[in-house]
């Protein structure tokens, strides 16, 4: 298990990128054919996303997955 | 599961780094606390590492995991 706050960092950049898209919750869970309630708990830090999720929800933001890690450690 | 391709990007940028620092795959395995095994297979593409992982792995090389991304997506 990842540390809680790697987890943490990583749903708040999801979020940001979500935000920044003027999406919800639901519109990128949709998108991504991911479950709504996965997602909310995702951007909350409660889930510990494998790659394949990662790469998921980058191609549904339209970036990369090294932009929404870039963020998420802060740089 | 994450795609055969994102899979062997990801290990072909492990094994970059690692051979970088001029490390065995035992040596980069004994200082991240991973199985030799693990390491080789990753490298190979044949696992796909949680976020954990990737943390554990990145830290070890004395990179960040976007920048392990950055260039498994060749940018």
């Amino acid at each position: 298990m990842a540390s809680a706050q790697a987890l943490g960092a990583l749903g708040a950049a999801v979020r940001q990128f979500r935000q920044e898209r003027g999406w919800t919750q639901e519109e990128l869970a949709e998108a991504a054919g991911l479950h709504m309630t996965y997602v909310s708990d995702l951007e909350r830090g409660s889930r510990s996303p494998g790659l394949a999720i990662q790469k998921r929800l980058a191609d549904t933001l339209g970036v990369k997955v090294w932009e929404i890690f870039r963020i998420a450690e802060g740089e």
